[in-house]
């Protein structure tokens, strides 16, 4: 028996590529002349349902002249195309984009309202489908960056995140612990090594992470420098299952997905706010399946949090949304005042976490502190120990070369071990007099780095020679710059002749 | 002598119409594989600023595979390449955008901090420049509705708004008037008569309107049903010296452009905040020259101000920031229970508009009052005298036919009066049971004529036939729907069987 296959249909057009890549925001192409236009009233920047044959989305259109495409066809951004599942010549169906229902929510919100689960789950629900358009979702971010997210919205937002995608269970382990960072501090890479003492000690600590928000590196971007962290749920759990851990990218595996949507909208704002941040965090970890969870606050005026109040109201909201989800949690606040460790960027970040794994010479002592530190908590969450007995215990394993062969395992589960290689362009900072280095910015060091093309260009970057603290003299260099192509080296330079004040030089002491 | 051409730039490449329209956000295309691409680290969505011979701007980047462009080719949106004024084949430079500090201003905005003149010149100046991409004039909009914008911050958003464009100037008048309307209301298209009376007293009132933000119809759709109205600025003052008013749009006469840019986001969002509300419409009236301004304020619960209470605040507002610009201003609260008139969408307004000026059997009273309250409160402000006498001249000025020879005048200074034409779809909107209409909803009444095409195509719309407080009978037509394509039509219809109470009829008195 054969299918009766593409019935006719007034509202049906064939599906092109156009070969334009929008990111993740879905664009179609239409000719301003085809009859649906003019039958629907559809114009540039009409907000569309596409349908093929199993998926629907919206996708903003844009129109085009006669000439562009044949008329009967539809043109598809890359990620539209993905996402509708399409090949070249299929059928797909148009009309207007139904009313978004949660956008009176999102309305409420903008009007200081207190929103309910029930409109939560129906704004996170509705971006997860791609209903939403990317100036919504700004005003989305920004009205909860603007008026703040009480308590139980950053617990609704967190439930409906965790609802939008996959969940990983550890039936066999009933205690399973996770670490974050707040970030804001250039170099602060301790995650493979806090992960690879952890699981050395016998704790089950399945760590996915996501590529930089508005950082130079991430530690899934620094981590695809020395490994493939790309894995699938089903490699992830093999992984775990194998060594206890894992140091794998979150994007494949589907935990939290939305929260990816958001972060993209984030990263192009600039933003960061409160309630979003406890909510995209304990999203990832509730979804990943923690029962344990660290939090680790660097607190410096150049940081991400300022001051203490900053931090300890954080990790109020932490504390109680993690109570409300009946999650382990913990905050540990430290110094946030200079970058940790010499290395900005993927693969120097990369350098000095392999140094310090392997007590190599020259290694970075306040990143191999930092690291025992936070680790040191993980193990007494576990143990109910004093800190003094699992700093030790923690200090040990990594002296001892336990953690750096347990990484070693981890790495060759997920695909083998890569040295990480170094960038074509460098460019050496000098200091312009001499003096002490008294401080040094940490925005404007990220920035210095994203602009040298850090992180998508994981070996661009920053080595610093010199810590706060330091004496320097007048040429001396201060830190090296690496860049992938010449014209982003030539931009950073631009950017470190502009901003005196990235690296501070006082008065040496008398 | 020749004059050198075109010498050879690493960062050039010749301009290409795509032929794709993206409405006004700018968005270029290049080969990802491109040269220039790869040296500076571009991919999807870079910010990028690109240069023609005499002008620049910072244009979003949509990367193409190599079958869609020739290498050393660039395309450009239609909006884009209007604004730099290109020619097929003329060289352009592009680079990274450079850093807008305006974004600071933005991001301190959100952190809750009230912004300083200076601050809030940078971000109008650089939206007016076209820094900003869409989803950061959509965070500047959002956290302005969420956060508030303070008395000083409205006033200095007004005047750097003004500052962003031209500025009208009426030497030989020493008072200028204009009237706003708040809106919310379907159908309230007083204006015009409003402007008609108003002139024909004598007072000076170059009038200029923008076409709906969110609504069905703004006075700029309407006219353009009877007239010209995208007059050059030169072409309004020839109106305005021969006739002492026009009926203008404000679009080509470039009065506050910035808050075109404004608008276009807020109508994509249904965004409409207080702040931006009272910046937006005095900015225009301050660069149109005006020194007397009315401001007609509906309120109902389902108009756009929703309670007395909201009201008397947004006039405060209106009061406070008027006097910071020595502007007289007089605001009056009206009833926006229900629409006024019977027609709502451009045409249809239109024809209430001709049938109240010509004093029409069948011709709307609550719009006629409506117009002439409005008026007088104009001419006791010119005048000072009595409210009682100044609606007694309005009246006669409306009755006698002497407002709609000063209509006919200003249109024919305009190029001519036409008579609107009706849609070629309608359909009979019937009353589900018998008793009296209770209520209207204002709201989705406005919805119900945008689905069916408002403003966008003119003739799309409703007329009532039943006001409130009137009795019907089940079957009863309440009103009739036009659209000028059989699927608006469909999905209006659609819409209106979905929503029961749009129209509420209740129980008959007994």
């Amino acid at each position: 028996m054969t299918a009766i296959h593409e019935i006719p249909c007034d509202q049906c057009l064939r599906a092109r590529l156009m070969g334009i890549d929008t990111h993740e925001e879905a664009i179609v192409f239409m000719r301003e002349d085809c009859a649906i236009c003019r039958a629907e009233g559809f114009t540039a920047n009409t907000r569309l349902q596409v349908k093929s044959t199993d998926r629907s989305l919206i996708a903003t259109l844009h129109t085009v002249s006669a000439g562009v495409l044949p008329s009967g066809v539809i043109g598809f951004s890359d990620s539209a195309w993905e996402f509708l599942n399409l090949s070249p010549g299929d059928e797909v169906e148009v009309r207007h984009a139904p009313l978004v229902h949660s956008l009176s929510a999102l309305r409420r919100k903008i009007d200081g309202y207190e929103l309910s689960e029930h409109e939560i789950n129906g704004i996170i629900g509705d971006i997860s489908r791609r209903l939403y358009s990317d100036i919504e979702i700004a005003a989305f971010l920004t009205t909860c960056a603007t008026g703040g997210v009480t308590r139980r919205e950053t617990r609704a937002l967190t439930d409906a995140m965790v609802k939008s995608g996959n969940r990983l269970q550890w039936p066999e382990y009933p205690r399973v612990f996770d670490k974050h960072c707040i970030g804001g501090l250039p170099g602060n890479r301790t995650t493979p090594i806090v992960i690879s003492i952890a699981s050395a000690a016998g704790l089950l600590i399945p760590k996915t992470s996501s590529h930089a928000i508005t950082s130079p590196a991430g530690t899934a971007d620094t981590m695809s420098v020395l490994t493939r962290v790309d894995l699938s749920l089903r490699a992830l759990k093999r992984v775990v299952n194998e060594t206890g851990a894992c140091l794998a990218a979150g994007g494949r595996v589907g935990l939290s997905p939305t929260d990816d949507i958001l972060i993209r909208i984030e990263r192009a704002l600039n933003l960061d706010s409160e309630g979003q941040l406890v909510a995209s965090v304990l999203s990832k970890k509730v979804a990943a399946g923690s029962t344990h969870v660290l939090i680790d606050m660097p607190v410096g005026p150049t940081a991400k949090l300022r001051d203490q109040n900053q931090a300890q109201r954080l990790a109020r909201l932490f504390s109680a949304v993690a109570e409300d989800l009946q999650l382990v949690l913990r905050c540990v606040i430290t110094d946030g005042t200079q970058p940790v460790g010499y290395g900005i960027g993927p693969v120097e970040e990369a350098r000095d976490v392999l140094t310090v794994l392997r007590n190599q010479a020259g290694a970075p002592a306040d990143l191999a502190d930092r690291a025992v530190l936070l680790a040191s908590h993980l193990l007494a969450m576990a143990s109910g120990e004093s800190d003094a007995h699992c700093q030790e215990q923690a200090r040990h394993l990594l002296t001892s070369g336990a953690a750096n062969r347990q990484f070693e395992r981890i790495c060759a589960a997920q695909g083998g071990l890569r040295e990480p290689t170094g960038a074509r362009y460098q460019a050496v900072l000098q200091a312009g007099r001499s003096g002490v280095l008294a401080a040094v910015d940490n925005v404007r060091l990220a920035q210095l780095a994203k602009l040298a093309g850090a992180p998508s260009s994981p070996a661009a970057g920053l080595r610093l020679h010199v810590k706060v603290g330091e004496e320097v003299s007048q040429g001396q260099a201060l830190a090296t710059l690496f860049a992938t192509t010449p014209g982003e080296l030539a931009y950073a330079e631009e950017y470190y002749s502009r901003n005196h004040k990235l690296f501070y030089v006082g008065e040496p002491p008398e």
